[in-house]
């Protein structure tokens, strides 16, 4: 007896941002493991009788570790359950999709992936900040502002990286930093457009706009807090 | 009397990977402007009594200029009518949905963006490619292998392009040239893994993987095609 995992993508905070076959995962699943950045909303799809299981950040409390949830999934499987494995955005942009997969494929246990409409693209996107567009930004970066520990060294920097358009995820709390190394970019300087989205696609969404001169003192005005995507480059303004 | 145009990203191929929210702007359109790009099952959710005007290539004939294009959504809007205007992918992922954003705005034609699904990210994805993988890469550059004519120079080039993942969108047809673009990357070289996903997400995937050294050759033993999705990086095996 054995079940199935599916990574489902939940899309960027709307929860009508999930597609189609991301929700009916959640209609049939029998147990439901999700993050703290999925909509809440999801969830009252599912069946009445589902397992959920969170495996978010507790306030006060230790995250789960990656090796906890790759161990949720593998023994709700081997019950023969129909696990969904439900993430804010997309399952593959820094969101440990790939390691999820390589520990079911160990266990020999069938598994699904569906997409989701990642933040990285569609936050800017509702804000009005289109990540690409003819003339201004023909290649956009996508790149985590809270890097693992154990980043090989042979990966590329925020100071290096060269697209036209920079987009990061989880920066919120490391702003200054992040703007720090992007001064020393040589295709950035402190007239760089820069937009921090918060809360986006959701009726609270909020935008603060301004360039990598005055970023960080406008944030720090606003208060803001994470979750937040970050955008950089001439596209910020180029719908305005 | 003034109508709406909203921008709906039909997602990478396979028609259940558009969002709810799209869904159901495709239900109500009075209007539908699409391209060849976007799964034809999705019509079949429209209206009796909808109007379908396809803007996509033509066997034989000129494709639909940008301006046509724009003129259309301006016209239909100006006629009280829901237009949809629906793109294969996601509307700003070089869908040019920026420049028919500005159009409406210069006729103050009211507008609503709806993100697709990116075949950037969702085609590598479902062939089991995480474009992020800790360790592996934290960070990717999505570009297109079709640039217009008229880029700036100060926009960046494949040869230098240094993000851990590469994705090229529409790339297909300048294959050769583009892998004698990235051999010229001081972060490629001939043992570079890459791979070529072709009509992904769809029953009919395909996908060929190789090295920068040998996907030229392989590519036209296997005869390929457009539309498809090239993936350059680390990432090509690692959940092999």
């Amino acid at each position: 007896m054995c079940g199935k995992v599916i990574l489902v993508g939940a899309g960027p905070g709307d929860p009508e941002l999930i597609t189609l076959k991301g929700l009916n995962a959640i209609k049939k699943a029998d147990v439901i493991v999700y993050d703290n950045l999925i909509s809440k909303d999801l969830l009252d799809y599912a069946k009445d009788n589902v397992e959920l299981i969170y495996v978010g950040k507790r306030k006060g409390m230790h995250s789960f570790k990656q090796e906890e949830i790759n161990k949720i999934l593998v023994e709700k499987a081997k019950e023969g359950k129909l696990v969904v494995r439900l993430k804010g955005g997309d399952p593959f942009v820094f969101g440990r999709g790939g390691e999820e997969i390589l520990e079911l494929k160990k266990h020999n246990i069938p598994y699904e992936i569906i997409p989701g409409i990642t933040s990285a693209i569609a936050v800017p996107e509702v804000a009005e900040i289109p990540i690409t567009h003819r003339k201004v930004a023909t290649s956009f970066t996508v790149v985590t502002g809270h890097e693992a520990e154990d980043k090989e060294k042979k990966q590329v920097n925020l100071s290096e990286l060269n697209a036209d358009t920079i987009v990061i995820l989880m920066g919120i709390t490391n702003l200054e930093k992040l703007v720090n190394d992007l001064l020393k970019n040589p295709k950035r300087n402190e007239n760089t457009p820069v937009a921090i989205i918060l809360e986006g696609t959701t009726k609270n969404q909020k935008v603060i706009k301004g360039t990598l001169g005055n970023i960080v003192n406008k944030a720090k005005k606003e208060g803001i807090k994470p979750p937040g995507v970050i955008v950089v480059g001439e596209v910020v303004n180029v719908l305005n």
